[in-house]
């Protein structure tokens, strides 16, 4: 695979570099930076969209700010691929996502250009004004930049960050990215109102332009406005809504136009006073054939041959646990026209596609709004219809409270469908949903369920479609099955019940969800060893199925969980309840297998289980030393 | 006490008898409803000024909706006492917040009235949009009314249900209850638009809006438009902001005028099409002298004289857990510039106004927008500088993924002050804060102390200034501390280091927070009874004191936990420690206490400790229950 020529970027060893060309050669240095972001992710997959559409918006930030000393904050962070290269990180940019790495998102501890570190949607605004607060508490004069796509501007947490900016006057420059497009196409008001605000605006004449400005503009400025009739081609007002928010508006700009972008991000800059929100149009896979002709504009890929565009999808012998949900959803939305289906802005992401395709009706997208997703849902249980909410497990972070608050408490029936719940490799710690069991069980009258493979999982969308007395969730990992036969249809599984899977007497092995399979390989590895072991399914960490685990407790020398979730989750309350049910007042060994207490960077899943000691070879090694405690123990050798 | 001459409300059993009743007679049903809602408070204590400026409102629905056929939901749920006293709870409004009586906010349970139940903010417009969603699917006619409040719509997740709204294009009516004031006084951009609305509409003639409104009116409401010129008088439009979000804005209206409420309620009622937002202006305190003349309207009050209005606040010996932790973070600003404080809307609620009084810069209210406040903090963090962010339990699980994504997952050191930890008496469920441990401890990088009592605190406030590495969060419950000694000045206790408060040999009590006081008078009982025992104060629920636990555990028969939390916490976490240690493995017995896997509902705090176990007697019984389970298998009775 040929590098492109790039002989200008070659120079660029930090925007200082940039930072030194003459204006004249930044097209040419966004048309470098273009072919090499291609070329990149060509070799390592990932995001590449986004990153295109922003191409000639990151020579400009970087040509314009002072950076690293403003501080440019890029939302979400997966459009920061060409910054990375033009921020002393091109050498390794063939390494994103890759084990070692670069991060696919910006990263505080990555480089110091990356102001804030980002992986979730919409927080850009916030962080960018803590840090505008902060330079003026300190009394320091740099500039804080905040770049946000127009999908994110529909999570509520961008606009109590635009309701607490334009009350607190700091100065701030909010980047609107509009490309009309978030992941899937945009949803909601904002999003038409942004459509409306690029279709309808009238190109000003530069006189209304400067007579509007110039009492905002430094002099310098108003007399180069009033000399130069093209530069207010860019500078245009509208975007009400916004300064009712008590933003000062500038758009819409066209975002691949240097000759637009520079002197107005100039303009911005040196602009006196309170928060600035400039409006640019920008276009998703901008610039590159294949990317611009896909529905999705290459919003993430795989490793790709840069001339045909054509991914190299690996072949896989299962089918993707998001796809057998779609599925299996959609059949028990075919027996039962109560359910209904709600996302926040992922219908392909979470499979509710599949039913959308045959029940666009009952199929809701709310935008990236997590937190009215799952209240919108408690609304529509409570008149007796049956939610499924379909967020993968971080996500499902930013409406915990609604879950509590308003699912939970209120005893109603909403279904979580929590996809991505576990390690999820390539994309790192800020999309690992290690923390749904944790937080989910200890909540009163949840009921909480982990699909070991794909057919468990068919049978667990069917339990959940059933169970209409409260709330419940079930989870499931990123990736493809395990290759099991899947079940014509699901069968409602008892709550609260788990199954052996393995008989054995020694060491009995609880596993929580997906590691099954590993667990059912250490059982043979250590009955190989003459230690008998049972390996049991819990299927369920709320309710626990008190009668097996009591059983497993009464019946073995060593009992194990293991599951892929951090501390304070399965393991934490089976403990518990062994505890108080006088399991653990005998010589009844326990030991509890989750992921580490530490965020896990980027890596090839099996690597992330080996380190998480959550593979096979991890849970022999932990029987083996737990038994061998105990026989040092029995010879007087423990310390 | 005597109750108010109330003869038109004795006779309203439901809405049902208020829409018999003539529209003349309203005036004064209302004015019978504002003397009986100040008569109930008065005996019971509770939220007043809410209520009080909501009468009219509250009459005026019930008589033109037809509930409950009609969906009315009250957002937060504090003013809608006048609402229970007009739907059959008349009878039990003397028992608001009292064990075993009315809740104090709206609750499904208690009545059919209660569409949806709520106690935090801001879920009106979400709750009512799935309902309206699913009144559409199942083609019924039924309209959705959601009120809330100024305040709450600075919360995201209000703009996220009116941006989903505003684009599903379901019918839906929110009025937007404006009183300029949440609980403080109200901050952020959307507040001053709101006051701008208010301030500059001007009335306009009858013949503008007819013909403004002339295609969306029905034919019959049309003409008597053109007839009736006082008709109008209420039926201004402006309101672009909530236009440009696709919904039909009316107002602003007098709230306390009947005569401008109730044909415009009607039209409303009766208008085709998409979502509408009136926007009626009320007065907090509304109609009762004490209250309006307050600074904060009454919003939560004791019990007091209807005619002084003074309070009975009942004596305390120790200072409130909120104050001595707004007087110790002023006490380490003074010390360190870099500190700066954080709250969302509640700065008397967090006590962060103790700062703010002599630090006014340093002290930042986001508004009810906990998930940009946690942000928020973080980008302060980023910079350097040293943030509080004081947020209630319950309302910090609106920010939980801004916990671990944007904080702990980039360790920034943000300080989060978790008030209203544990059980929190009258206010219920809905306040309880019941998981944070459980929701934080799972988290790397966190540090989560609990404090056992006033002084404790305010060492832990100075352990969290002094701490920079990572993010910590102190805990600390509602009400007054225990009447210990305040020190001097706070001093920087060692992370993850507990504490021996009373030695023994026998039973180990380690308690994390709130019930030491508890735990030490179970230990003399248990002393007393010839069990010799040991308390610990843990101090920190992460990072645990291994030390500490394993000690205590090699050293006594039993070992109890005690914390007021959920499952799935600090006692989760020392068993998770203990098993992997092998510190089980030995025939040590553990016990765990924490607040039971059940909502539970408000009541006087004593009797919800005893009801969980949490207090003394519960403590006590838990260790003979645990040893004389041992003793009956010692003698081979066990089952």
């Amino acid at each position: 695979m040929s590098k492109p020529v790039t002989p200008l970027l070659d120079a660029i060893a930090s925007p200082a570099d940039l930072r030194a060309l003459p204006e004249s050669d930044l097209v040419r240095v966004a048309e470098e930076l273009r072919a090499e972001t291609v070329s990149a992710v060509s070799v390592t997959g990932g995001h590449l969209g986004a990153g295109l559409g922003v191409i000639e918006l990151t020579v400009a930030l970087h040509y314009v700010f002072d950076t690293p000393r403003d501080r440019l904050i890029w939302d979400v962070g997966h459009q920061a691929y060409p910054h990375k290269i033009l921020t002393g990180r091109r050498a390794r940019i063939r390494t994103l996502r890759q084990g070692g790495g670069l991060s696919g998102f910006t990263k505080r501890a990555e480089s110091e250009y990356d102001a804030f570190g980002a992986g979730h949607s919409s927080t850009s605004i916030s962080a960018g004004l803590g840090m505008a607060v902060a330079r003026d508490l300190a009394r320091r004069t740099n500039t804080v930049v905040a770049v946000i796509g127009d999908g994110a501007m529909s999570a509520g947490m961008a606009y109590e960050a635009m309701n607490n900016a334009g009350a607190t006057g700091s100065r701030l420059i909010v980047i609107l990215n509009d490309n009309d497009m978030s992941i899937a196409p945009p949803t909601g008001a904002m999003s038409s109102y942004l459509a409306r605000l690029v279709t309808s605006q009238t190109y000003r004449s530069l006189r209304d332009v400067a007579k509007q400005f110039a009492g905002r503009l430094p002099k310098f400025l108003y007399d180069k406005v009033e000399r130069t009739e093209e530069f207010g081609r860019g500078f245009f007002t509208g975007g009400t809504l916004f300064e009712e928010l008590g933003f000062y508006y500038v758009g819409p700009l066209d975002g691949h136009n240097l000759d637009h972008l520079l002197p107005i991000l100039r303009n911005v800059r040196d602009m006196p006073g309170g928060p600035v929100l400039v409006h640019v149009v920008t276009k998703k896979g901008k610039g590159y054939a294949p990317a611009e002709a896909a529905d999705d504009k290459y919003h993430g890929v795989s490793a790709f041959d840069v001339i045909t565009g054509a991914q190299s999808k690996p072949k896989s012998n299962a089918p993707a646990y998001t796809k057998v949900f779609g599925e299996a959803l959609l059949a028990e939305a075919k027996r039962d026209d109560r359910i209904v289906a709600v996302t926040a802005a992922m219908p392909q992401g979470t499979g509710v596609d599949i039913m959308a395709e045959v029940y666009p009706k009952r199929v809701f997208d709310v935008g990236i709004a997590e937190q009215h997703a799952v209240t919108f849902s408690a609304g529509l249980a409570a008149e007796g219809f049956k939610p499924f909410c379909a967020i993968y497990s971080t996500f499902l972070q930013r409406a915990y409270d609604q879950v509590v608050h308003d699912v939970a408490l209120q005893k109603l029936p909403v279904r979580f469908a929590i996809d991505r719940a576990g390690l999820v490799g390539a994309d790192g710690p800020t999309h690992a949903g290690a923390f749904d069991v944790a937080a989910l069980a200890c909540l009163p009258n949840m009921v909480v369920m982990a699909a070991a493979d794909e057919a468990e999982l068919v049978h667990m969308v069917a339990t959940a479609a059933a169970y209409d007395a409260g709330p419940s969730a079930l989870r499931y990992p990123r990736g493809d099955g395990v290759g099991v036969e899947l079940p014509e249809r699901g069968i409602a599984l008892p709550i609260g019940k788990g199954r052996i899977v393995r008989e054995g007497s020694r060491i009995a092995i609880l596993s929580l969800g997906t590691r099954l399979a590993e667990a059912m390989k250490a059982a043979e590895e250590l009955a190989a060893r003459g230690l008998s072991t049972t390996v049991a399914d819990a299927r369920f960490a709320k309710p626990l199925d008190r009668e097996l685990i009591l059983a497993l407790a009464a019946n073995h020398e060593l009992l194990i969980t293991v599951e892929e979730g951090a501390v304070g989750g399965f393991g934490a309350h089976v403990l518990s309840l062994l505890a108080d049910a006088g399991a653990l007042d005998s010589d009844l060994k326990v030991r509890t297998l989750t992921l580490p207490d530490r965020y896990q960077d980027h890596d090839k899943p099996d690597r992330m289980y080996a380190a998480a000691g959550l593979d096979a070879k991890g849970i022999v090694a932990k029987a083996l030393s737990a038994l061998g405690h105990i026989d040092r123990k029995a010879t007087g050798l423990i310390a």
